[in-house]
């Protein structure tokens, strides 16, 4: 298609204006940051809004994960058993986290079923030993007058009881005299913890070390069970459905504006555990001064030129679990070559990564791997962040691959693979596609069924 | 009116679906929860929507808080230079915040303005002495990839600077590096931050102590300057004036629907630093549990009956400063006696605290002094909370008035005072009002120019 690209001006509340009554809005989220960059003159624009209140282009896509299960109550309480395990090899008292990413892991209570404020709420699991049988002992910390809100909470365990604090009462000081009286270990915090509750405990237990989580209890939520392997590749291959393969936001727009360019925020909904959301990337106004090539930008409403490449930067949530997925691609065969080249360049460094990862690795040798291909091309100074990331109940959450970290890979690790090359004023290239480690010890894509890496510039 | 009530069901998105563009949507926010409780029969209902979307009714507030302004450079560099001084006393070598209320009120950087990741993005404030002069030195630690981000961040100060640290490098050892030499004392850490980050700089700094920000530090932000209590007032007469005194929400819901009951959430804006939220709170289904009494509900769609009592529970924040305020209230005569009762009890409550409140006073005994008042009325088992919280950069703050706090009262101090009345499955009353400390040491109420506290139930 070769007619001239438009403007497109989506309120900055789009994401939230859809108006899709639930039983309709059957895909989650969409994500999409565009970055520009490059070249050929602007040519003919106007204003435009796009918005997903009136059709449902998503709705085939439902369909995708439509056998997914959130975490079965078995699960949650084999996470417990073998956490009470690793807290009984530590000698540790207990293990505490506030509402979050861990305490959803542990005890299904993430950080939206339970707003945090200056009342801590805990979630506090210990080891019981009863003639040689280890267990898990699970304790909800709560405010007195918060108690029955608390107990609505869908916490699982064999043995869960809630430990109420009064308004002029110190939680930690009752938190403390809760635990099992068997141990005075440490007790270990998860690292997200605010340091407030953190201080409350050294004070409330002077004789007691409260430590970082170590490794043998990061490593249990660290490494995914196949049933977290499951809801994470139908949350990557679906998001690959929407926002990749294909091209129905693409699709959209090309029938929007007649042309293949768009900015800022699309597209939010919620439907059986999916969630949604957006982010808008950075641009400036300027030629000299391109935001394009920040990796993390925020957008503004410059207009696009036709020959303009895209960086779309896609993810979603299923029943709690992330899905990131970028790609840099044209919709036309006039990009400069040079943009063309180093995408190819980002895309062999990529592959390298993808050749190097395996069960036993240091993750930093991944990195590494890609590095060095972007290096021996030129372009190292330009790939100025990590090579990926753990994705689970976190978008971003570790293992890291990255320079500098000596964590070994092993099976049920996940990791984002996303080399990138920023050019500051010129190009910004990023290509993101998530893999797993197979119990065999190899790195698949979670894409695997539906593409996986994108083949061309042409067919990201 | 004697128009029999309707049931009024909002959709979710309600908040986010106003659709009014930004220019005209004069009024900031709207947070409004209405708890029930009693007593009549159930009598006409039909499902309606409130929207704010097709007008604005508000518009005429907007005008209130036209000539308030953000905080100034000058206050900044003032809070910046008072920091410097308490840490110089303390023999402090810096002072660590994540973005959030904290680095908003020593540096401008909120958490919306640098979203929280697993990458630090630190406010350090440390002190420099010059021939005696003791001046602040304020650093931003930032990932490299991202220093170009950092940089737009618009932060005061006369000495600013940034340290970047790379992705295969240690944060923390980097901050470490570019301490003042001067001071090895202790590094003092904002409470909110993330325990993972301290534990970064215990491990980076073993020769350096790491320690929660003490009251030498904390008081500075507690204690409001003129400009914040203007702010403060402002954005609590322009709350008194949506939603109590002139009774716009009732009286649209009543011209809506031609009652004046309404459930769920409502309303959202923003318009020159104002945003508003929502929040909505909890009812069963079911007389024999009414979660009507739970302090902090969610809504549930349970019919409400012609004489239910409501509870309107309201918020904002204009340029970072917050405002709250509840109001258990009736249009209607025909409330029982014994909820009347109640409510002229928990005002007599609300009325003790305010005559106990005032500078040199532990904050203890003005929580007692609004709980003995509903001991003698035998409704002290029913008042589950503390009395009431700080409020300014963050909607619930330090210092709080409860018992076994011994904080002593100081001028530019800003509580809230809300006493409630929970009688589980029968009946909740909550007034809150909030309130200052003025120069000369007297509790003032930040609404005492629009009314200040309610007259009666029929005039809340």
């Amino acid at each position: 298609m070769d007619k001239p690209a438009l403007l497109v001006r989506a309120p900055s509340n789009q994401c939230h204006d859809t108006g899709i009554p639930k039983v309709a809005c059957r895909l989650a989220l969409l994500l999409i940051t565009i970055l520009l960059f490059a070249s050929a003159p602007s040519l003919l624009f106007q204003p435009l809004t796009i918005s997903l209140t009136h059709n449902d282009p998503w709705e085939g896509l439902a369909a995708h994960c439509k056998d997914a299960q959130p975490i079965h109550t078995a699960e949650f309480l084999e996470r417990q058993r073998q956490l009470a395990h690793a807290l009984h090899a530590l000698n540790g008292s207990t293990y505490v986290a506030e509402p979050g990413a861990s305490a959803l892991f542990f005890g299904n209570i993430s950080d939206a079923s339970w707003h945090l404020s200056e009342r801590p709420l805990l979630l506090l699991i210990s080891p019981l030993v009863d003639q040689g049988e280890v267990s898990a002992r699970v304790t909800i910390l709560t405010p007195t007058f918060e108690e029955d809100r608390a107990k609505l909470l869908n916490i699982p365990g064999v043995d869960v009881s809630y430990v109420a604090w009064h308004e002029d009462e110190d939680p930690y000081t009752i938190a403390v005299k809760a635990l099992p009286t068997s141990s005075r270990g440490p007790i270990y915090v998860d690292g997200m913890t605010r340091h407030f509750i953190v201080d409350g405990f050294e004070k409330a237990a002077p004789g007691l070390s409260v430590l970082l989580a170590p490794a043998a209890i990061t490593s249990l939520r660290e490494r995914k069970s196949p049933t977290e392997i499951t809801l994470l590749k139908c949350a990557n291959e679906a998001q690959m459905r929407i926002g990749m393969r294909e091209s129905q936001v693409i699709q959209m727009v090309d029938e929007a504006v007649g042309g293949c360019w768009f900015d800022r925020e699309m597209g939010v909904g919620a439907f059986r555990g999916c969630v949604a959301w957006c982010v808008v990337p950075s641009r400036s106004d300027s030629r000299t001064e391109e935001n394009a090539a920040l990796p993390h930008g925020t957008g503004t409403d410059r207009v696009l030129g036709r020959s303009d490449f895209i960086l779309i930067d896609t993810g979603g949530v299923l029943f709690g679990y992330h899905t990131w997925a970028d790609r840099s691609n044209s919709r036309r065969a006039r990009y400069l070559k040079t943009t063309l080249r180093i995408w190819w360049d980002v895309h062999a460094a990529q592959t390298a990564a993808m050749r190097v990862a395996r069960a036993g690795v240091i993750t930093a040798e991944v990195d590494k791997a890609a590095r060095a291909e972007l290096t021996r091309r030129g372009l190292s100074p330009y790939f100025t962040h990590r090579l990926g990331h753990g994705i689970g109940l976190e978008d971003h959450e570790a293992p890291y691959l990255r320079g500098g970290s000596d964590i070994v890979i092993n099976s049920g690790h996940t990791f984002s693979n996303e080399p990138g090359v920023y050019i500051k004023g010129k190009v910004g290239i990023r290509l993101e596609d998530c893999f797993y480690i197979n119990d065999g010890g190899a790195a698949v894509y979670l894409t695997e069924d539906v593409g996986a890496q994108a083949r061309d510039p042409l067919h990201p």
